[in-house]
């Protein structure tokens, strides 16, 4: 197998240690230590570590299985509590730390950087808009109350996925998890 | 009025600080500058940063109108309603930004302070105890379904809260807001 290139090394070195300390508490030779490259050669791949942090924001959305949520060989609702269910199975697996790298970004940087506000609130509509699609296919299929919203049911999913994530982070425990996985599916998407 | 006291002042300073610029952003000297006070005499007042962000945080909490929500005076359902409607107005007034400082917190240093970690979960647990406390008002009332679990549910709430605010920091607009609202109090808290 080839060797990475430079780029990837830092892509890579950057997204697990802005996922395990943040955004401020990362610095650039933090990073290029982690991909054991020179920190001389981080400006030659990237202009900022602001503009590293959308390309790491980008890399973390692909891996948030978000096609997935547009498969139709399987039912509209399970597939949205597979979807979450990778989720969870992914936070679990860390001892239910780091939480969702938007959301991190959301809460630490979005305020304080212009592309950063822009690259979390895009990573965010691409995936409400994908968990829309699947409410509007259980909708039709008439899985879920027939006035549910899929939008705003989507947007307001996604916050309390997020929150969740983080209660579940200062509890170092799984109830959040299971409250959200309760009452989204036992309740709230239920048969009317 | 007397003025207040030193430490007093640093509470409030760095109140102000942790919550526009996060946690790693602030240093003890930007607290010290605000409150404007000598940098040398925070240590006769707190025994670190994380110290003084466990006094910060039960300040906030202190400022969340939680009493509020045990208030019978009002009708269970229309009471949860006015206090998100209340932290709802106060994030308005702030351009939305900030966000909560729980929230902020958990995201931000709950993997990594011991201290501030128990701190938000026990700022999570009150808050929390308090919404499930109307809720089980509301659901004795059959202003809500029986079946309604009320800590489970509060829990999800609050998660949903936390979400929906991070949600509108990124994207500088209240559509995340509204979807709360709307799916809390339209689809979830209704009458059977």
């Amino acid at each position: 197998m080839a060797r990475p290139s430079k780029r990837e090394e830092i892509v890579e070195a950057a997204l697990d240690q802005f996922h395990t300390h943040g955004f401020n508490a990362t610095g650039v030779k933090d990073i290029t230590d982690a991909a054991g490259v020179p920190k001389g050669s981080f400006y030659n791949h990237f202009e900022s570590k602001e503009a590293l942090a959308q390309t790491v924001l980008a890399r973390y959305g692909d891996s948030r299985r978000i096609p997935d949520l547009a498969d139709r060989s399987v039912e509209p609702v399970a597939r949205l509590r597979a979807h979450f269910g990778f989720l969870r199975g992914e936070f679990e697996q860390l001892g239910l730390t780091r939480g969702c790298l938007f959301g991190n970004f959301g809460a630490e940087v979005a305020d304080h950087s212009e592309p950063l506000r822009a690259s979390v609130h895009s990573s965010f509509r691409t995936w409400a808009d994908a968990v829309a699609g699947a409410l509007a296919e259980a909708r039709e299929a008439g899985a879920v109350r027939a006035d549910l919203d899929p939008e705003g049911t989507a947007r307001f999913l996604l916050g309390a996925w997020e929150g969740a994530l983080v209660a579940a982070r200062a509890e170092r425990g799984a109830a959040a998890l299971d409250a959200f996985f309760a009452v989204t599916f036992d309740a709230l998407l239920t048969h009317p």
